[in-house]
This record gives structure tokens, sequence and C-alpha cells, in this order.
């Protein structure tokens, strides 16, 4: 295992390599560099004797099917598509994992077909829209996108024939039902593995999110000639309400909220603010308790402002509902991380991946490697080859499982 | 009274009118306006048999002695300079008056002598540095001021030669010893007088100011895959810190603490704030009070973001003395108002004014006006006519009770 656990990062460095900036790892959907990580990827699927092929998406697809085997394959990927300067393993560690489970299905000749999908598109960076090669094979991709625009005004439907693909064919990619159920690997891009030492988790769901933005409007005024007692300042009611909001979210398990931007204008240092907007970002895997939350919290705003004499005002920009991951899938990955020795941990995922969106469609389930330090996005982005090592093992007992059920 | 006050205000009306922009009240330091309040001032003043001049700093200066009296003169005056798009009564009220307080010791015949002075500056707008003219007067100016540049890149230098002054002189404007005091009229620029229903106050000192800025460095990470209890979230730490903030200040008789201006960054809805810096503007008339909650309050920073992992730096922009006013002529004024038949309300003043720096040349002593709304700084600016009656009635008191003196 040792040794698949370093082919595994190995890979992930060599494709780190294709990069569209020199000395930083940036691979934007569809730029030149995936065309680099098709062939490099391509090439070991056809040494694995799949057969491949890059669909209308984007998506670069090899599929196995053991001799003799005529069932429904599982499904087992992840993206290969970058945040600019990012680290070598969201995203493309699931993919060089599900190779490495491949082909120890081969080695043990067990009777799964297995196609392995390297996601073209999930971070949303190139066209503001993130899982368009996901929603693809999920068939959920709406034919509208393709006329969004880059930064450059290319437009997605001119990407995808400039990368010799034919757009128009991208309905066509929704999956078929000769498929058991698809099956993504992917770093936690948090810090709760690390924190309990864990090497890998069983998701149980991409959590819900509310996204809002709140308007507190006060008085600007003198900071030297207007009292305590006679001020409306937008900026102390939003401090009291930020206070709220984080002693609300840490009463509720497994709730996260976060104020990650704030303005207050005037903004000068000796003016009380006369207003201030922030935004809230609320997530938990229940959305009855997420939709609460989110509701008190605006409540609570309110009756901040309203004891100040200030004003507030919020318009919700995003209620995404939680995406359960399939019950039956998710039992036997979890069966196979006990098998495998392993702490049966599960966790809800607060950030969406494209497991998210292929649960529309196949049942779906996920796991978590540790990620040392919670880090992601960022050059330092790691992962421990004893964790990759476990993941093998996992994949292993998961795979005579579902062979066992098959067969 | 009544046709003195509406002289007062329609004076101010008159001289709003001389403005770098049309539409709207700005005058610069010795902008091509202030030639014509110049030539408007100076004919009134000479039309009361003042002897005028003007300065080398630009300030406009009248002075009438009345026939046989040759004791010391009292000046009276404020600014004329405005912020942009200003209201028309900051500093020109003060001006304003004092002629009306001049004509009025000319119709009793008081032997006081009086020089009214329109100071040039005291905005800070032109140079960024405020008090230009009542430093000049005061002695108090710094030569090395001279080389400062306006955003033309024209120097102040320039900018008085080219008025048709002589900066070189500017030191020898400072006041000679034949000098009772000088008083300054202003509007209160805040909401006190008018909470408190009062026409007029006199002003027992300048409050003293702390101005700092603090940086809450804790660590910037996703918001939806990092749970509550492993944040290092330095906007929560800086929201808890403003609570803190507001909590002391309201604690404290007298007290203003103000954060103005923050800034977080990343600064994205969905990321957990890495970094926070704001500032912090601390007033009170007491500088102990003053300096112990400016350090009670790092401190409590220090505090807060110790508990959560989070780094907090300060530095101190500015530590201001408050300016306390003279006794004898602040009891002088005080009795005034008594006499006029007001309430001796005393306050201080949160701002900074041309009395505080005229203090430390000369006995120095100064009226609020009631702000209609508190409001100043704005085209919104006003002054009632009865408070303007009012400041007239106390100025008979205030000069007969000063004329009795020196008989």
């Amino acid at each position: 295992m040792r040794d698949r656990a370093r082919r595994v990062l190995s890979q992930c460095a060599r494709i780190a390599a294709f990069t569209e900036e020199p000395g930083r790892i940036t691979r934007g959907f569809l730029t030149p560099p995936v065309q680099d990580v098709h062939a490099h990827l391509s090439a070991r699927m056809e040494a694995m004797n799949m057969t491949t092929r890059v669909d209308a998406a984007g998506n670069l697809r090899g599929l196995w099917r053991p001799a003799g085997a005529s069932g429904k394959r599982l499904l087992i990927g992840s993206h290969i598509d970058t945040v600019p300067n990012a680290g070598a393993y969201d995203g493309v560690l699931g993919v060089t994992l599900a190779l490495e489970w491949a082909t120890m299905a081969q080695d043990r000749k067990l009777p799964v077909p297995i196609e392995v999908i390297a996601f073209s598109e999930e971070e949303g960076v190139r066209y503001g829209v993130p899982f368009l090669g996901s929603r693809a094979v999920a068939g959920t991709f709406d034919p509208a996108l393709l006329k969004l625009r880059d930064e450059n005004g290319v437009t997605l439907e001119d990407a995808i024939r400039g990368f010799g693909l034919d757009p128009d064919r991208i309905a066509d990619e929704a999956l078929d039902d000769d498929v058991l159920g698809f099956l993504e690997i992917h770093i936690e891009q948090g810090p709760v593995l690390e924190a309990e030492d864990l090497s890998v988790a069983v998701v149980e769901g991409i959590a819900g999110q509310t996204r809002m933005e709140l308007r507190f409007d006060g008085y600007a005024n003198h900071a030297g000639t207007t009292p305590m007692n006679m001020r409306r300042d937008a900026l102390a009611a939003a401090a009291e309400w930020m206070v709220e909001v984080e002693t609300t979210a840490r009463a509720r398990d497994g709730l996260v909220a976060t104020v990650g931007r704030i303005a207050a204008e005037p903004g000068a240092s000796n003016v009380i603010p006369g207003s201030v907007t922030v935004t809230l970002d609320v997530r938990h895997l229940n959305d009855r308790i997420r939709t609460r939350v989110a509701k008190e919290l605006a409540a609570s705003a309110a009756a901040i402002a309203d004891e100040r004499g200030v004003l507030v005002a919020w318009t919700t920009k995003l209620d995404q509902p939680s995406v359960r991951m399939d019950d039956g899938l998710t039992a036997l990955l979890l069966s196979a991380v006990d098998d495998a020795g392993f702490p049966a941990k599960t966790m809800a995922s607060g950030a969406g991946h494209d497991a998210m969106v292929m649960a529309a469609r196949v049942p779906t389930a996920m796991m978590f490697l540790r990620s040392p330090g919670g880090i992601s996005h960022h050059p330092a982005e790691a992962v421990r080859e004893e964790d990759v090592e476990a993941a093998l093992k996992v994949g292993v007992k998961f795979l005579e499982r579902l062979a066992a059920q098959v067969r």
C-alpha cells in the first residue's frame, strides 16, 4: 500500500506541473495545461486498459469493464481545475486515488465496472459558476451558461469549441441508468480531522448555505461632539450583532456562521459611522436549523438596531439546501472504513463539491482525507502519505463489499 | 435685538455666497473667494470706524479703540475658511457675531477696545494642518509649515505670497501683551444644547484626544469547513472589543469613544477574516481619565485577542492634551449668561477650535450656540434666530461687566 500511496502522491505532483503560470499552480477550466493533464491521465488510463474519452463538457472519463462483467458501473472521481495559486491536492487527489482504486479492483479481479471521471470544472473561477463538469454529467447543465464570458470576453461556448469539443452535445452527456453510484474522495480543506487525529471521514452530506447582506443605517456624526447617549452608531450596532452571531453559532452543534465582509461609511477615524454593510454566511447540514438560525440572526439584528434608533435591512443572497449523501452507499463506505481499521467518523462538508451535484442524479458517497493545518486553496496545501494509504485500504474494503453485493 | 440677530444671520448668508464652487459653500485657505470675504467684512469694519488690516497669515483684523480708551483690548473672533460643501455658520457666525458685539459696545460707549479677528484657516482642509491663522496670532506658527503643499502642489508659502502677503512676517504677528483676552463664539456642532433645550453654553475647555489604530491578526480560513471552536476570527475579536469600547465610554461621564474606521481582510463573504484594522478615538476634558481609558481599552483588546488566539497590536497616532479655558474670563462669561437670563450651562468641547490655540497665549473663553439637529460640516447646518439673539444679550452683559472691570 505504501508504494501505491507514493504513486498517488507522485501523480499529484506530476499534474501540479501542468499550470498556466510558471512557479504557481493555476489551472482554469479548459486552459492549455488541461490538455497536458488529459494527455497524462489518458496515457495512464490506457495503460490500465480503460476506454478513455473527453466528453462534451471537457470531463476526461476512463471506463474499465472487467472481462465478463456486464453490471452497472461505479463512478469515482473529482475535479482537475484549480483556483489561482492553488495547492496540488484539491480535486486532483480524488482523481489519482480513483485510478489507484481502479488498479486495486483490477488486481483483485473484482467484477465491478469502474468509470473514473476527472471533472473539468468545479471551482467556478473562470466563469464565476462552479460545477460545470459535474452538472453536465448529472444532467443539470443549463445551456444558458454557454453565453457566460470569462474575463477575456471568451464565451463558455467558444472555450469548449476551442478545446475541440462540441458544446451542443453537453445535454447528451447526462448519465445513463447503468450506474451503481458516484464516489468522491477529497481533502477535507478544514481542521477537523487533524484536530481529532483521524486519517479519513465519511461525509454525511453537504451543508446548506444561507448568505445574507445586512445594512445598518444610523447617523454619521462628529466623534468629539456627540455624547455616547445621543449616538446612532451603525458600527456599534453591527458589533453588538456580530457578537450575537458568534454566540448563537457556538451554541449549536455543527453550525457555522461567519461575518466575512464589513464596510463602514464614511470611514473616518473622527466620525461616528452612519452606515455599515456586513455579510452573513450560515451553514448547517440540517436545513431547518440553518433557516431558523438565519431568521433568528436577522431578528436579533432588528432588535439591536431598534434599541439604538438604527435601521437595519437584509437581503438573502443565497439559500442553498443541504444535500444528503446516499444512505446505502454511505453505509457501505462507513463499513469499509471500519473494516480497514479506522474509526467510523462521519461529518458534514461545509464546502460544496461535485458530489453535491452528482447526488441529484445517482446514489453518491464521499470521503474526506485529513488536511494538515486545515489549509487549502494555498500552495501550502498538503496531504499525509499515511492518510493516502488509509484511503487505499478503505478502497479495497469498499470495492470488495460492493463486489460482494453485485456479484 | 431681533434686528441685530437678523443682521448677523443675513451677513452669514451674504458671506456664504463667496465660494469656490457654485451651488456649494467651499472656501479653502486664501482661495479667491476669501478676497471677497475680506472686502465685504473690511467695508463693514471701516463703516464701524475700525482700523483694518490683513495680517501676514491672512487673518483679517479690525480694531476699534474707543475715544480716550487706552487700555488693553478684547479679541473676539473665529474663522472664515470652510470644509468642502459646508454650512453657512461654522466659524463665520463667530465673526459676524463679534462685529455685532462690537457695534453694541460702540452704541453703549463702553471703554473697551475691541479687535475682531476673522481667522484665515481653522479646518485643516487645504494643507492638512488646522489652525494656521490662530497659530500665527498665538505665536505658535512653525515656519516649517510653509513648505507644505496643497493638492495642486502649491506651497503654503506661495499661497500666502499669491494672496499679496509676506510669509516672512508671520512671526511678527504674534500677539503683543496689550490684550485682555480672546473670546470665541461658535456653533456647538453637536446635539447637546438642542437636547437640553438651551440657546447657549459656556465652554469649560476643549477635550483632549487620543487616536489609536489597532490591528487584530487571526487566521483567514474557509467559512464552511472551519468549526466555530477552531477559528481565530479577527473580526469576531474586533466586534467583542468594539462592544467593550462602547460599554466603557457609556460608563464614564463626559467620555466619548469612537471606532470610526474598520477594514477586514481578505473581505470575502465565505472567508473568516484573518486581519482587522480599526481606529479608536477617545476624548475627555480630563486628560488623566482619557489616558486611563485609552490604556484600559488597549488592555481589553489584548485580553480579548489572547483568549481567541488572535494577536493585537496598537499604535497611538495622537495624544493631544485637553485645553482649559481661562477661569477668570470664563467666570465673567458665565455671569453674563446668567445676567442675560439664561441657564449657566457649561460643557466641554469635543472638537478643536481656534480658542484652543489662542489659550496658549492669552486668557481665552468660548461660547457655544445650539446646533439644530446637531448638524455641522453639511449644507443643512443651521442656527436659530432666537439663539443668535441670546448670544447678543449675553454679549451686552459680558461687555458691560468687562467695562466695569477695566474702568
